[in-house]
């Protein structure tokens, strides 16, 4: 059995790891962002609509199914959900 | 000027790309996952409550502050918001 101190201590390691895990996100985002931006500027000369609910559909269900947990599709379609719609929305 | 088709081909890189960031997003998320159901399992061993709203806030304010752009602190806060309710609640 451990003690209240080993197991805040297995916490803290723990909080450590997902700490450098959210910084592993964070970059990704902006990569991922940069793309975004590269993309809204070409679809006006590609004749394309800036916003494509297909695509987005798409990815949901892409990525639903890549997902092995503990996340489910609908964990998945809820965080992508706000991360699209930011993804919409930052300014070029 | 490149022609439409050219265009075209320039958005579908960049859509490869963006998958790919996906792909390595979704298995970040569920390591994540991991930690989070872990923490949770031990909180109760510590004397401590389940949901920590500082915890929270602080996670807001460091990775608002380690963003480089293009995402903004209330971009990342946007995403974060949903990223940690979906963590609160998946099931153990």
């Amino acid at each position: 059995m451990d003690s209240v101190q080993e197991v805040r201590d297995k916490i803290d390691a723990h909080r450590q790891a997902i700490d450098a895990l959210d910084a592993d996100i964070i970059r990704i985002l902006n990569e991922r962002a940069e793309l975004s931006l590269a993309i809204r500027a070409l679809k006006p000369k590609a004749g394309m609509e800036l916003y494509d609910p297909d695509r987005e559909e798409r990815i949901f269900e892409r990525l639903g199914a890549l997902s092995d947990g503990p996340l489910r599709a609908q964990d998945i379609r809820a965080i992508y959900g706000a991360l699209l719609k930011v993804m919409k929305e930052i300014p070029a």
